[in-house]
């Protein structure tokens, strides 16, 4: 008897039956066999040992594809759990697997959980074993046999109750059995390059109800450069990190015994956030936007006319009974509230576009566990806007709102963007907000609106929202992220559903689209953003401190440095006396270390010529200059915003109209 | 038999017993029988013809005393309910009484409440009923009879149900009766004066879980004169009312719809709003504060902590369960945010005193009946600032916090304000917070401070809140009601509950003094005040739109019009060209009634001329200036606030140091 197995490239071949993968990828070259870690048949991952009965779709798996790197850590999850078990048997196991970025493994322990302190011993443990190089073993048990083994385990225990049927596979490392429904690597000889490196809390099963375990952070790769590399990555990226950044900077902290997911900026940050909402405020209403306030709380019944409460309640707070009728909610989103502002008048089309913005704090419900920094808030400030046009208006309008994003991007430097046009899908139409004509004239109106402007962008049909096309601008990341920046959505079902209406040139009511849209999103990402892209070193204009003075003799030369900090305050910097009695360079060493933008020193020289020695921050050189053409220098800078002379214009440039 | 009877004087003299209070009055003297119109005998008011029986305290109401008013009222709402029933059958009569300002009553009825247009014919019905001048008796009814008479009337039932005993005392009016605890004139021929003002909703009882009645608002006077002078403070007063001019400038609205007592402020009234909150936070900058965003939300058990929840909670919002064991609250005030900020770093004694200060948003539960506007909301954002000291560094602070609170109100010309400072009782020290040290020498020293700033102030013994000693500045409302603008208030509690501590040059913990301290209260409130005092004229630098230009002609001045327009945009000048079709006139005259600070008129000789035609509120000539010049007057009222070159500067200019 034999086989029939088809390759990837499509060839079709005969075998043995029974063969196994090993014998398979033998067959066809030494070398591939070499590199071969496991097969893949139809589908699912199969061991190298494995045969093969039946005709199917085979693929060998190789050390350098994502697959085998996958299969490496799977088992290098494995051996962590038995040195764990070895160390520290009183240690309850919960679940652990490979991950994009490597592997870990939940573990429970009354009397306090594994620390990182205890990490090493542990990774010695693992090369122990390796070193050992026992074979890891395929392995059955009844569940009775799987429940005895597992009697202390209690995550496990659950686990193999969720198992269907009695028998429970897995695999098994000397005395160390573990239930995987992955493939392992037929021998250990390839786990060499290994790195234990954190510790955090994580819900068992991701469930906020459930307990809380210890979960130990790894990586592994096949080769020694490829695990320095992902060493100096992890590096760069911590070095980049917000909450890092925010933390040595005293910009922000979260402290979850007063609320989790609600951060208090202290005046650092808040520094930073003041001077971001007063640009970004003053920059709307420059360009015919009309700020209002309006309430962070609203009837419910306003988000069950929104729809909101049906399809969005998992993510808002509960409900507050006012005890008189009202039932107050904490709002999820600020459209509600605009259209309370466009509907308090009769409208006329003389009057729109009209464009309603807000700094709009909003509160949304997000578990305990996704919570992160300023990146994943529960209440949150969003630059929001929406502007009320009629559908003639909609190419017009929607040019104006890009312009204004890309000069605010070219404003913060941000220059990694690309765009994507969502559509509804051609071939299920029904399955949108229902106005044939709306869809196909705004559809086409944005389309034309980004040609006219010369920007490259991605169509995507289907990835519309029920109730309109929109166009989504993702940037990067300082960490290689994907993020939605800006975003402009189309909007034809909240103005039916409200009964929003203006009377047109014609005396008869029409109804108006609604274009929501974000520029830099919530003051707290976007904040968190600019941190990691800046990491740090934030541009003179956002700086909290943008000057420190340093005098080099604190007798000598501080009237002169009293006199300078005066006149810059007069001119609005933010500037700092170092008059700690401390030695120069540990000042100057401090106000680098702290990124502070300038840095002046004045000492004999100075006093006598009324010049500055000024260090800037990334230059490692200082600079003699007149003390006034110091502080129109530093004026400039703050005037250019983060705009940066290396780079050329953004994206922004191509924009032809 | 007779009795002794104890006047307001003290003298005591003899009358048979049995004497009326008419006979005691008209032995005194027969002026003072014909002005008196009641009596009061240890203390509860008695009619003219009751008798008194026993020794006891007398004291003659006459109609010129504030008693004899209220006696007159009491009256006239009698009359209004016999009227209301013989004019409306139907009608359910709730209570009424009189009020500080006049009378009221309450009334129910099926399809559709009593209106205003309804009040004239009620007005006459009353004066009829006056003018057949019957005499009004006392009158005493058996609960079953009173049950009986008001079988219709169930607020009336509900009202017998809740007296005690079976006797309901009352007066009669020919067939109408109702139950009074008050005194009515014996005689109507005094109730000549009055006036029905308009109608209101209030909850039966107050409660807002109960029906809402209709009120009838009226006033009466026993002299035609006062009751004109009353309706022309009236007149004023609507003129003045921050919820008229609210809504004629449209600068905020409330809709119990979507959220009683949560004001929407639409873009001319967040932008007198945007810029207080700037110039408010700029001036605390200068003035050594940190800015800070701290959330709305707190775990419930810092309230507790705080005791908040203990001994506000009627005041607080519902908390939300998050499911997740976390009970959130929308925060009261802000002080345990504050306390947060402080407490998230060892703090030394070089860093105190350590200012905090936030725009903090909070939320207040009141009754819906209570809700008035801006002035009287459930959500308020508060200038709101916290100051940790040393208790030596007590003195000075407040100093220096005082001199900031005078400096922004001669900004925004506030002149009439008064000073309280506010002791603990010192014969009940016991009922404080217990620290002697921290009483007597904080007290002197706000007391030195006042001294020294050479301050007049009222020194309230048994003022102070449990927690310290405070100084409160009293401004009076347009209306001429007291309002308290600013507080400076001493805690020694809070430090101790939240266990602050700062680490002193002796390299020992020390528990730091807080100081709350507002200045110009809530922004709701706050601009309220404004609105009211500047009858909605607002000053140059707070005014939404600052000037309006007119072209003479559409198409010969336009060109002219729309490049001073531009030229003001760059200024930062919030201005419009009114390029109506409608005739110049018109469009002066409705600038005027916008009360817009410059109205500009813009024709051939301006053109020729590079000048303006400028016609400034409340100036009735308009004067031809060059267009620069102008434009450097606006500037200068910008610069100059709210400040008012015909006043002198406040008591500000009072201050010494």
């Amino acid at each position: 008897m034999s086989i029939k197995l088809t390759f990837p490239d499509n060839s079709v071949k005969e075998y043995d039956d029974g063969v196994t993968v090993e014998a398979v990828a033998k067959a066809i070259s030494t070398s591939l066999a070499k590199k071969a870690v496991a097969g893949k048949f139809n589908g699912a991952f199969v061991g190298l040992q494995d045969s093969l009965t039946a005709d199917g779709a085979i693929e060998i798996i190789t050390k350098d594809s994502e697959d085998g790197l996958n299969v490496l850590r799977q088992t290098a999850a494995f051996v962590l759990a038995a040195a764990i078990k070895d160390l520290h048997p009183e240690v309850r196991l919960g679940e652990g697997q490979a991950d994009e970025d490597g592997f870990f493994y939940d573990t429970d322990r009354d009397d306090g959980q594994l620390t990182i302190d205890q990490l090493p011993a542990i990774e010695a443990k693992m090369a122990a074993i390796v070193k050992e190089a026992p074979t890891i073993e395929k392995a059955s048990l009844t569940k009775a046999e799987a429940k005895q083994l597992f009697a202390n385990d209690p995550y496990k225990l659950e686990l193999i109750d969720a198992i269907e049927g009695d028998t429970v596979e897995g695999f098994k490392l000397g005395d160390f059995f573990d239930f995987e429904e992955a493939v392992l690597l037929p021998s250990l000889k390839d786990l060499k390059h290994f790195k234990l490196l954190s510790v955090a809390g994580a819900y068992w099963q991701g469930k906020s109800s459930n307990p809380m375990l210890q979960r130990i952070y790894a990586t592994a790769y096949y080769k020694e450069a490829d695990l320095e590399a992902d060493a100096k990555r992890r590096e760069e990226a911590k070095e980049r990190d917000h909450r890092v950044i925010g933390r040595d900077q005293d910009l922000f902290f979260v402290d979850p015994n007063v609320g989790a997911g609600l951060p208090y900026w202290m005046p650092n940050g808040a520094t930073i956030r003041r001077v971001i909402e007063r640009y970004i405020i003053d920059k709307e209403l420059a360009d015919g936007y009309e700020h209002v306030y309006t309430p962070v709380l609203m009837n419910l019944s306003a988000y069950k006319t929104s729809g909101h409460w049906e399809h969005y309640r998992e993510d808002m707070f509960p409900p507050m009974d006012m005890g008189d009728g009202e039932m107050l909610e904490l709002r999820p989103m600020n459209c509600p509230s605009h259209i309370q502002i466009y509907k308090h008048h009769i409208r006329s089309y003389r009057e729109l576009p009209l464009r309603i913005a807000e700094l709009g704090m909003m509160h949304r419900y997000e578990k305990s566990g996704a919570l992160s920094g300023l990146q994943r808030v529960r209440e949150m400030t969003l630059n929001d806007g929406h502007t009320f046009v009629a559908l003639d208006q909609v190419q017009e309008e929607f040019k104006k709102i890009l312009r204004l994003i890309m000069a605010v991007y070219e404003d913060f430097n941000i220059s990694d963007y690309s765009f994507r046009l969502s559509y509804r899908d051609p071939k299920n139409t029904e399955k949108y907000f229902d106005d044939e004509e709306m869809w196909t004239r705004s559809q086409s109106m944005l389309k034309a609106a980004m040609d006219d402007l010369g920007l490259d962008y991605y169509e995507a049909e289907g990835e519309a929202a029920f109730y309109g096309p929109k166009l989504d601008i993702q940037t990067k990341t300082a960490l290689g992220n994907d993020e939605t920046m800006s975003t402009i959505q189309l909007d034809f079902m909240l103005p039916e559903r409200f009964g929003l209406t203006y009377v047109g040139a014609d005396g008869q009511e029409h109804r108006p689209v609604m274009i929501h849209r974000g520029i830099v999103g919530t003051m707290e990402r976007f904040i968190a953003y600019l941190t990691e892209i800046y990491k740090g070193a934030f541009p003179t204009w956002l700086a909290p401190t943008q000057v420190v003075i340093v005098p080099v003799n604190l007798d000598a030369h501080m009237a002169y440095a009293k006199q300078l900090k005066e006149e810059m305050l007069k001119k609005g910097f933010r500037v700092e006396l170092d008059s700690r009695n401390e030695k120069m360079n540990y000042k100057i060493r401090d106000s680098q270390t702290r990124k502070i933008p300038f840095t002046i020193v004045v000492g004999e020289e100075e006093l006598n010529a009324a010049t500055v020695s000024v260090r800037k921050f990334g230059q490692s050189k200082a600079e003699e200059m007149p003390a006034n053409m110091f502080m129109d220098s530093v004026q400039a800078e703050i005037n250019n915003f983060s705009r940066d002379g290396k780079h050329k214009r953004g994206e922004g440039s191509q924009l032809a109209d």
